[in-house]
């Protein structure tokens, strides 16, 4: 797990501007999956407190996450991403409003569902480091 | 990849408490990355408002990363880790120390120390989450 | 001014969901406006830590001026939005980049171009408002 | 309205000083109006979980519009505006304590107030712009 | 010293509405004090990296400061205190300038004098206490 | 107690390094006193959205104590204070643990604990600071 661990430091270093040139969609990836941890937790117990907590750190763990995939197409992705993969646009608007209805919802199900769309991102995104 | 991309996920469900249960050094590692990513090109460009940018974003993006070490330390490792790993509370103050001193330089070499330390952590905490 | 100052509220009931369905671009315009701000004042003055903290704070307004404009595009667009208007996707992409580059630059002229992207959005925004 | 749009960047250069000098009571306005937004949709939805989201974007929008006013008061209103305006102070300090009052309510009414206080400060700055 | 400790605890508890009901100057103070510890280390080292830091993290605590000042004159203080001290309204803006001022300065004759207005407010606050 | 206010100011000089040197457990204390006072309000009112209010305000400020706590053991404390204070990163740990606890309770007597731990970590600061 170790050479994984320091890996993308090494390959990043092609598609590099300042601010640092470091994206990596597990950072999305993580706080997405925070979301659906806070989703299985409020299912698995009825406490009113508790789950009003499970909704709070929901609501600042996706918007973390939104942070995240804004950034990897604002900054991360440009042009030649976009011709290549023209389903691109879409495929992250979409992942916003998933995280954006994770958001509204305790049903894990819309959890996992933003995190299939971030596995997609994630998998275009290790083709153009590649590339 | 894709598997390693989930693994984190089913792996933490017996560690778990509100708020969701989900930690990972690699979130971390990806922001020390980013100091070290400033200082390189810091060192690559004299200009000198590019290298104020190159400060600015290095504070930031080390001051992520101290707060996301020290919840790894508060939050997730407990008691019996701390026993079956008695250098643990040195190692986490030397790593949030080391990127302090990343702060303070633009030198790659001290942002690569802070790197090996979250390494460490990595490899102690993976191990945990075997164990 | 006091009619158009109480306009948005009005309209903005039928596009709603929670969070609380009010939008509006003048907030990434605002906070771009003060990126150009900081470059022209940079450019006004020669003094090296005033030059410093033209680029601290641009760097900050720069930021939350992608914020404003992520959101706009993730969460007040929605489908029908992206039909009628195919351009949508780049546009903003293109806004996103634009900010970015007035952080990298003290030319106001790249704040300029940033506006007048921004200014493209809120003259789609306020259509779909009638629409 | 584009003429609108970029009026307050043409208007403000003459009461700079950096940070930027972009100033506009909207900022708040905008915060406000999300205040407001908010409880009418917890007035409008029985359900716990979506008041629960309501009571926390509220808290958010309702800390960022006092953020907004108290910037208004310390960084753009000077002392010839106080001595002008000799509400103002106590003005302002009544649109915060709105704010706050609307925070601790699901009253529409009590969002509204603090929409016509920011209303009267917007007419004032507008009128300081102008003078 | 333990005593001073815990003193406020047992004193606000007559002046509170949820928030909290816990006010105290010395936060403010706290950050004016690191202000001019920016402003001291600026004057004592003469590296330009160095400099350049002490201007981001002056900025920072400055900005922590203005916001712990306007906390307390938006949530503490109230009718009867701008009553019994008339001069209040004007004291807090006047503080909120000066730390502003510490902002663009690095003469940390800037800072200390933002720390005697903080003093001041301070001086108010606890005889409002006692009151 | 205006000597008691300056104090910190005039012994802080000799243990700085940049970013300024100030530290001071008050400001983790005061946190956590409102997370006391979070606490208490809960347990006095028996409104629902009050008690919301309560958990989300709690929330935040338990987040920022642990800032507070954590920069006082990563910036502060250094190698003689962990020599001459061998339980001082237990200590630590510990009362990080103890105020995620009190944002998982509602108990006032676990923020009381917090508040315990937080004068042990106080009491040690000042003896370093007079030794």
């Amino acid at each position: 797990m170790l050479s994984r661990f320091f890996a993308p430091k090494v390959k990043v270093s092609a598609h590099c501007d300042l601010p640092c040139g470091v994206y990596d969609p597990a950072q999305a990836r993580i706080e997405i999956e925070s979301v659906v941890g806070c989703q299985e937790k409020y299912q698995a117990n009825t406490d009113a407190d508790f789950r009003t907590r499970a909704l709070i750190i929901k609501e600042q763990r996706a918007e973390v996450a939104k942070h995240h995939v804004s950034v990897l197409w604002s900054d991360y992705f440009k042009a030649p991403h976009f011709e290549k993969y023209p389903q691109l646009h879409q495929l992250v608007n979409d992942t916003l409003k998933a995280i954006s209805a994770a958001k509204a919802s305790n049903d894990p199900a819309t959890g996992k569902k933003a995190l299939e769309l971030i596995a997609e991102i994630d998998k275009i995104f290790w083709e153009t480091k590649q590339g």
